[in-house]
């Protein structure tokens, strides 16, 4: 059993199904492997980008990591940025770098690079196999420590992968669970809950799944305490019967607004909030200065123990939830804006769908005013490094092929990874893509004005580079080019139809949303 | 006056004329400044892989550097791999990374990574300037080191972007010039080529111009010694009237079969010729084992001189060079293959026109058949990292306006940076793309078979991850969609006739040539 061989079989014996993979000469036996190893699905993508984004995506819906597949340093570069996105989030990924062979290196062929060196910004772990025989050792290692809720990146040379390993595959190693979270500082989290102050209970973490959310609301309730998650959470359970559960704003002004009262802030999985950017004369810190901030949680703490104890010392357990009711509204008539498509989207969302947010400006919008929908998914931009939405519905889509993916894009954002169109289409995932095209980057003409760059207010040349229109996109086209069923909407009664009409579909379909820019 | 209006006016001052930019909300004072400070052309790119490329291909033309604009660490990630491709050429570049304001760091914000980290293993130079007041002399700094053939990568962070920089800007750096090859290795290089043993000299460098072809030409001639570049010297001039000189082979059995009689190799501005990848049972140097090699001058040494003094010292000053004859085939007819683009593509080239190649497979067939072409610029792919083609020819386009630019691609490689076709749009700039749509990865499975991997045949699931065929991708709607005109050619007819009227045409043109693999 060669190398490669024998990383597959130790990666299927550790549940790993999925390899994400743009593959290059230096990975060729790795690739060989595929077709003598069984239990891995290969999934293609044309950019690098695509696949770390789609690896992040399949992690937060299967509950486990997927396998990445790079070709070499820039291979691995291209991946970086869903990456980073990934790791903000706490989500679990193992990279597989090929590598140049280990007596090649000193040759400093072209495709030559400091690969642990582009890797080690964006992984928990990094290491770069030596031999044969090691491989399948390294391999175990690097599930081991994405387990636990980490981005692994194991390099692997060509003379590894092509090697023969004496030693043979590893079988599945045990993973740490979740940390316990120890009682005296669930005492203090008690205690503050309980000292009449005015207190906050944030939730974050890879997933507020609806058990969670619900034990939140009761155990706020209990005790007069404010529940919410913190902006992006990286997957939140939302829709009729979750909890109402306060989402902290985007704009840090408004988020400091939300929660200056705050004296007592418990987090639970969340960091503590902060500015998203820096503003002059805007603090960083998000909080009241006088309020104090008690880590409770981590993303990797055995949160579900947190919220047990915490319900059971607060007498919450028969406390009623506050949940959200189903509230359908009508289809919209009239103009097509980001209201107009929440509306319709609350109508027309199935039960059990998984919403990807990358509108950007739009999606904020959005969020507020589906939340009466079907019980459903919502996925966050962790990172805030854009081009994640496309890949990520590609990911969650593998992961659950029996749920309806809606893919919330904004013009801009989706332009960093468009590739993973063909991707959607290649594998038939069950997708409907809207583009929010509103032929601006929205989100900077805001920003401008909250820098107060040249008074709030840009020049022709900043305006320019701004200004995403001239010429237009033609989602549709580029749809079409990579194989997606698309078509475009200017009026909400189009947008209903069209997206009526996608949801029934099985398989990828993509509407063109023109829409005006929101702020 | 602001730390990012001083940045600006340094750069001014110091010849860089273009921005290729994709800012964010900490690169908003910058953004701004544009406005402010006249002389610096802003070219907006969709995704930052583009418009690394396209400082790339900007430098290579203008012989000099580009700044780039990246938002964080996420943005420079993005833009690795094409700084990766610059680097490998000794091409030099001006990054500059907008970064959260200083004191916003400590709060660990979604887009807070290590810039520095990930800027290494693709910078010579690296640089967080820390105060507004400091801004203009880093960015000096920056551009003294981009000036030696390096990529130099300068963090900006937002607080020093809008504080005042109470030093004003900086004027025009020295930049060292190339460094003086010392007399005793053009002794030794005279002596060498003078011993009667077989010998070659091997150009390379940044760029191999028409003037330096033909000194190497006839240094060649008067010693005996065969002259030819590397396999992908970074800029070469082509065509009629300049000289006759060998390419080394891509593929490591032919170019090690095409140099085993050389005993003595003389490497001007060329590295060491090394195999691409390592395969198993193919050494990794080029050269045979007894081969004797002197580095003569590398890529920042002064080339010219090194020839002059060679043309000196061997009496070669009138000795006539080899030169390509201006033979001009008649337009191809029947089947559209790589050949019969190549006949086309010599029969209709303009003169001065420059070629971008990242045809891969199908450009290896073009090179040899294209040389007696009108006089051209050709541009290599140097660091190996795909996705390189379409921004260098936007980089191009924007650095020779009066010339044609031909971008020819290969469909695998268009998909990582196919958003470039915007800019072109954009910027109305005057290239003519050509897309090899072979529907493969034709060059992996050329290399499957070349690594012996499976025995050299892939199973099915191998080869599906080869095939990029299910969806077939339409460039000609991908063009559309994002505003550039675009047509498809299946037969040698449709494609000169296509050919011919976007060289017509003053602006983008796409043509998706339907061709078989080469292979």
């Amino acid at each position: 059993m060669n190398g490669a061989e024998s990383l597959l079989t130790t990666l299927t014996a550790n549940g790993i199904e999925v390899c994400f993979t743009n593959p290059g000469t230096s990975e060729m036996h790795f690739v060989a492997a595929l077709d003598e190893v069984e239990g891995i699905r290969c999934v293609l993508c044309l950019f690098e980008g695509v696949l770390s984004g789609a690896a992040d995506g399949y992690a937060r819906m299967a509950r486990k990591p997927a396998s990445t597949l790079l070709h070499l340093g820039p291979g691995l570069g291209n991946a970086l940025a869903n990456i980073h996105n990934a790791r903000k989030g706490d989500i679990p990924m193992v990279n597989i770098v090929g590598d140049h062979a280990t007596y090649h290196l000193e040759y400093d062929a072209p495709l030559t690079a400091d690969i642990e060196g582009i890797a080690a910004p964006v992984s928990h772990w990094v290491y770069t196999s030596k031999h044969a025989d090691d491989i399948a050792r390294d391999a175990a290692e690097a599930v081991r420590q994405a387990g636990i809720g980490q981005i692994a990146t194991l390099m692997l040379p060509a003379d590894v992968s092509w090697g023969d390993n004496s030693n043979g595959p590893e079988g599945a190693v045990t993973v740490a669970p979740p940390a316990t979270v120890p009682a005296s500082l669930i005492d203090e989290a008690v205690a503050r809950l309980q000292s009449g102050k005015n207190c906050m209970l944030m939730i974050g973490g890879r997933e507020v799944d609806s058990n969670r959310g619900l034990m939140l609301s009761r155990i706020g309730k209990a005790c007069g305490a404010r529940v919410g998650t913190d902006t992006f959470p990286a997957r939140v359970a939302r829709g009729a019967g979750t909890a109402v559960l306060e989402r902290l704003p985007y704009l840090a002004e408004l988020a400091i607004d939300s929660i200056k009262d705050v004296e007592e802030l418990i987090l639970i999985g969340a960091k503590a909030p902060v500015s998203f950017f820096a503003y002059p004369n805007v603090p960083s810190a998000i909080a009241a200065e006088g309020c104090e901030q008690l880590r409770l949680a981590g993303p990797n703490d055995d949160i579900d123990q947190v919220l047990e104890t915490l319900l059971e010392r607060l007498d919450a357990i028969d406390v009623e939830p506050d949940v959200q009711p189903l509230e359908i509204p009508e289809p919209p008539s009239g103009d097509l804006d980001a209201n107009s498509v929440a509306l319709s989207l609350t109508h027309y969302l199935p039960e059990n769908a998984v919403v990807v947010d990358e509108a950007i400006t739009s999606g904020l919008a959005i969020f507020p005013l589906s939340v009466t929908a079907q019980p459903h998914d919502w996925l966050n931009q962790t990172g805030g490094s854009i081009g994640w939405g496309l890949p990520a519905a590609v990911g969650a889509a593998i992961a659950c092929p029996e749920r309806k993916v809606v893919c919330l894009e904004g013009d801009g954002s989706a332009m960093y990874t468009i590739q993973s169109l063909w991707t959607m289409a290649r594998e038939n995932l069950d997708i409907t893509v809207v583009i929010f095209n509103n032929r601006k980057y929205s989100i900077l003409e805001m920003e401008f004005a909250r820098t107060g760059a040249r008074g709030g207010t840009p020049g022709p040349k900043a305006a320019s580079t701004l200004d995403i229109s001239g010429p237009d996109m033609d989602f549709v086209a580029m749809a079409q080019g990579m194989g997606v069923q698309a078509s475009r909407a200017t009026t909400a009664e189009e947008f209903n139809r069209q997206f009526e009409q996608a949801l029934q579909v099985s398989g990828p379909c993509l509407i063109d949303a023109i829409v005006p820019t929101l702020f």
